[in-house]
């Protein structure tokens, strides 16, 4: 049965993992380095759908139809759903949810839904529950509708600004899987260093990553020369050099085993997103779509995957506050047996 | 360990409890029939803060200053923070979290969100949490802003309209409790019934609720008649009656012991509040301020509590979506031993 050590991680003592997970993307996504390893690319970024908040809960729904497909399940097999997403009323979640029968818990972590998503499916799988699905999506253009202005506007784009990927990603959380294991969970605090730009999400975000990760090594005793790959969410450029400056100064030091999934997602240069990706759907596809397979095959044995989400509205922002972040984090293994 | 039975019933095994609640809310809360059950009344509905969506987050943070303190308990002393409210991008729960140093993990399930927060308290505290915080807030102004007009505009309300309580509402879930206890958690399907009248929300809500509790009822092989009290989160006049009708239809029927937070947070004449009472608040509240302490007490012995949420936003309405429900259960008793 799970249990919590030191302040804040929860150890998973069962043998859960993920059955299987698929991600889902657009056009931009297919085109990045990653493009192969989406499992569905739609040329059309309404999916078919009348609206891009339509469109988006599309994405959802075909990332869970895939990962039940490769799992061989129906949705019946499922014994809870957890989605979010950034819509106001995170609707693309609720309207993929209905229709589903299956029981719902609605998550609002910003970007950070995907590892807050995956951590509580892991913590359920590994008490009671047999199949939890975890799904997590964002939209460009639901985005910059709803947080900055119409696309219509053409608004200039500082360097430090990131690019909402127009992507979904879904995981199947289970007892009794093979491989990946999830060996860990920590939920992060949520941090604020009084960062109030709009468009450098990626700093206000750092803190919490850096918070999180570095509570984790030392509830573990573990740190990173211990794993594989560290990854975060999608601090970007800008969001990940402050977050290893951060952790340096806590003496922690990566060795070529630290990437990001706003980094990882698109060409920076060629594709013209500045500081690189971000949005739920951002880890949510690089994970389901990348990561995960690669611990599936052996590829990469040990992992520590961050989702990492600026809790801030158009709202808040106005009302002159600082933009605080929050970081999630799951420890993956590919194989049984004891990391820490 | 927790297990479940059924299709969708978790049950706590533990001795997992509510060490102590809290309720805050304004003036119109405090000249209601519950006024004098909530702990902290402000006649000021911004609660010395600049803005309403700052007032509903001091809500938050005073509904858990108030129930730490009857627990004898400081910030540091909890695991985990549940919260979540209504405000795009839940920004009274994210602002109300920061600062804590307490790992957050993030709801959005509309007005369901305090249920679904002890629901997930509940299985935290039986597997590996000490104590959990569960939280959830509304605020008239703030809601009304958001999802229908300016407050100057004066709108008419038709009668089917419920009045959003400015109030929240925060729980200490904690292993070892005495009584009031959890002895299970239903988390609730998305239901759909095609209401499209965004004045008539206990509607769109009553098919999740009559699911919820139809389900649960299956689950445990028990009735209404089991129970001291069944109690729906704010359903109103128009919408309890419908999931009555519902139950009825599957056979269920309630003598007496069926009420509904929404027509019990305000003189419905008096008040002028229409249908009752709406908002996360409103459960949250109630439960915290009138129904636990009832438990605790020995006056009621086995309670079942849901919270129903309407998942809908402004956006989804005018793009013509109807609006789905949803509704978490969580059974609360007394005494030890079994109920089921």
């Amino acid at each position: 049965m799970a249990h919590k050590i030191g302040k804040q991680t929860i150890i998973i003592d069962s043998d859960v993992g993920i059955l299987s997970s698929a991600a889902v993307g657009s056009k931009k996504e297919g085109e990045g380095p990653l493009g192969p390893d989406f499992d569905i690319i739609s040329d059309d970024s309404r999916f078919s759908e009348k609206t891009w908040e339509k469109a988006e809960s599309k994405m959802q729904e075909l990332a869970c139809w895939k990962a039940l497909k490769k799992a061989g399940l129906e949705m019946s097999d499922m014994d809870f759903i957890f989605s979010g997403d950034l819509l106001n009323q995170c609707i693309a979640s609720s309207f993929n949810a209905r229709g589903s029968g299956i029981p719902y818990i609605g998550l609002y972590g910003a970007c950070s839904t995907f590892a807050e998503g995956v951590g509580l499916s892991a913590v359920f799988a590994d008490s009671f529950a047999k199949n939890c699905l975890a799904v997590a999506s964002s939209h460009f253009c639901s985005a910059e509708r709803q947080y900055r202005f119409p696309l219509e506007y053409g608004g200039q784009r500082p360097p430090s600004a990131q690019w909402t990927a127009t992507a979904a990603g879904a995981a199947i959380v289970s007892r009794n899987a093979c491989s990946p294991l999830i060996k860990a969970v920590t939920f992060g605090t949520v941090e604020d260093l009084g960062i109030n730009d709009q468009n450098n999400m990626g700093a206000a975000m750092a803190p919490a990553a850096a918070a999180t990760l570095s509570q984790f090594f030392k509830d573990t005793y573990t740190d990173p020369s211990d794993y594989d790959l560290v990854v975060t969410g999608d601090l970007g450029f800008v969001g990940s050099n402050l977050m290893l400056k951060l952790l340096e100064k806590e003496g922690f030091f990566f060795k070529n085993n630290y990437n990001d999934c706003g980094l990882m997602l698109y060409d920076r240069e060629k594709q013209q997103v500045d500081s690189g990706a971000s949005g739920c759907g951002c880890s949510a596809s690089v994970l389901s779509g990348h990561i995960l397979p690669k611990l599936r095959d052996g590829v990469l044995k040990s992992v520590l995957a961050l989702s990492t989400g600026a809790l801030m509205s158009p709202t808040s922002v106005q009302q002159g506050e600082t933009i605080p972040g929050v970081a999630h984090l799951v420890c993956f293994s590919s194989e049984k047996g004891g990391i820490f």
